[in-house]
């Protein structure tokens, strides 16, 4: 984000140049055009709030002063995280397989939530510690990479090599950059430990405390809470004087689906697709995105506020402002999912409200 | 809201006694039941936050654990204000009429919502200064009820007597006393002036300051903000000291749709229907209601934070938690309507989530 950042991407990184190429541009006509529109609509101008710079910024993203919102992409990407033999987690590691089931089965929430909003849920496996059984592996709803066994535990060694950081966001990135044009990407996770992996790589980051980054994620106790600010703060000890890029960062204190997420969001921007960013984790995903090539943040929507600590610190060092604040803290896409019928009201009430001339009322009075 | 306040019903009001008929019962078992099941529920307990508490409330009102969200009535209360004379709105008054036939022609923001989300939206006219054409008094989407040409010139004479007073409170009560059971009611307002009239009503109510209360409303100049003050300052010095109950202060310086949305309130509490409070206007007439029969407050959930002066500090007067907070400040019931997506979605990952059982998930582990 900060102008003067170590460049991100060394030469020698030739499967990770892509990062680096241009994200796509905003038509800045096109908002223009939908930011008229929006004052000639029946209604006191602003009256609509953040919903009239909803529209205008999918119009600049859609290039159309019409834009619509019917077609979007959901993935869900899970891994596991070597940092749980460290008993940081509420839950044991079993659950991110269990989740991934449950997701294709339709159980989970954002199974619920994506058949309501007609999302195309898709769950991304990068690498779990036990391998997916057969019939998961083939699930239509299921892509599985197992690109590992997980992460590797970063209190004692380092996240993932060059090749697998390379191999996850590219999973990531082919996400969106195939299949039809989407108008939306949202992201989501499922990976018992990452609340942990994100706090180390915050730390790493933004060079915040740990003690200040670290949260309960999915409940841990205040036992588990102590173990879990050990074992990031001894990660940190280990990697920190490694990392000189955010892809050392990434690399060394990641996980392989937050690697993926950043990935997506990078490629999305790449392809003209605006990412509605979900939570703590994909937050993190985001900044990892935006540090990699600033340009990214042009084209994230941040979904909402959760109750994991920090993430409204986080937030504010995104420059973002979430558009629901409902104590959520699930993550799997799940506050994105609920942001989506606002986004499509706000494209609707844009495209389908009258104006004060056909609907024959009167404007505001000069002087009034 | 207080416990010591002024009975709010006199005697001699035979035709407010209703007013004071006691609220449906919540179900405690229900909620009971509901809470158990979020419990059981495939995501760490409290994860989905206040979508969570939601889904117990709504368990409560509809008296079983599985609650749904199908059929919410929609009323749009319109009127006059004689206020308006003083120069205190930046659009002119015939824009209510106006805008009564924009709801009924489809292409007010409020119209596009309610066919988004499958409302069934009608218009109720409490009174105009000008009568609606036979074309909108015949129109199957309104209701005109015409009790008076608008409410007074409070800053020269009372909004209305106490059978004007009556007749508006029973119009806004008869939208939810007749028809088929309703889930969720949910009032909009529309009344070029009722910034005015509300900001006077709450500084008559809270004892708070002109100067804080008072604000733009739909977008009045410095100018206007001016006369808006003085207009309201004035209908306080000459009100306030014939004011000795909620209804007094309702009859002096209200407005004929906030008298009906305080009706509606009232009289869907009565009935065992929630409702779902919309902006400033709205919060001011949920006010009222609940100072004329506190149990009110316990059927009422409140939808947004707008941007008009002062509505975060009487939400939190009303000891409410709005759901949003997205610079709303349009009036019609849109706010509320944003916000019913997300209610149904509570509703909906409570009663069509897997539970650990079902699913095959672990729970969380002892003492983690």
């Amino acid at each position: 984000m900060s102008s003067d950042q170590t460049p991100a991407i060394p030469d020698t990184d030739a499967e990770l140049a892509w990062l680096a190429h241009p994200v796509a541009a905003i038509d800045h006509d096109s908002r223009a055009a939908a930011r008229a529109r929006q004052q000639q609509l029946t209604k006191p101008p602003g009256s609509l709030g953040r919903l009239e710079t909803l529209a205008v910024d999918f119009a600049g993203w859609q290039g159309t002063p019409l834009p619509t919102l019917e077609h979007c992409l959901l993935r869900v990407f899970a891994a596991d995280h070597g940092i749980v033999a460290e008993g940081v987690s509420a839950f044991p590691q079993a659950v991110t397989v269990e989740m991934i089931r449950n997701f294709a089965a339709g159980g989970a929430a954002i199974s619920v939530l994506a058949r309501r909003h007609g999302l195309d849920l898709r769950v991304v496996n990068l690498g779990t510690a036990t391998a997916l059984p057969a019939a998961l592996r083939e699930h239509p709803a299921i892509q599985d990479y197992q690109l590992a066994p997980g992460s590797g535990n970063i209190s004692t060694t380092r996240a993932m090599d060059r090749g697998l950081l390379a191999a996850a966001m590219a999973a990531g990135a082919a996400q969106v950059a195939a299949g039809p044009e989407a108008q939306l990407f949202i992201g989501g996770e499922m990976g018992i430990g990452n609340t942990a992996t994100s706090a180390a790589l915050l730390c790493a980051l933004l060079q915040w405390p740990v003690a200040a980054v670290v949260g309960r994620g999915s409940g841990v106790d205040d036992a588990g809470l102590g173990r879990k600010r050990d074992a990031v703060q001894r990660a940190l000890e280990l990697h920190l004087p490694h990392c000189h890029t955010p892809l050392d960062i990434l690399g060394r204190l990641g996980g392989l689906e937050i690697a993926a997420l950043a990935g997506a969001y990078l490629a999305a921007a790449q392809r003209g697709i605006p990412s509605l960013v979900d939570g703590f984790i994909c937050s993190t995903a985001a900044l990892l995105a935006s540090r990699c090539n600033p340009g990214v943040s042009d084209w994230l929507l941040f979904s909402h506020c959760s109750a994991e600590a920090c993430h409204r610190d986080l937030l504010l060092a995104l420059q973002a402002r979430p558009l629901l604040d409902l104590e959520l803290r699930l993550g799997e896409g799940s506050g994105a999912a609920l942001v989506l019928p606002l986004l499509r009201d706000a494209c609707a009430l844009h495209a389908e409200m009258a104006t004060f001339a056909a609907a024959g009322v009167s404007g505001a009075e000069a002087g009034a």
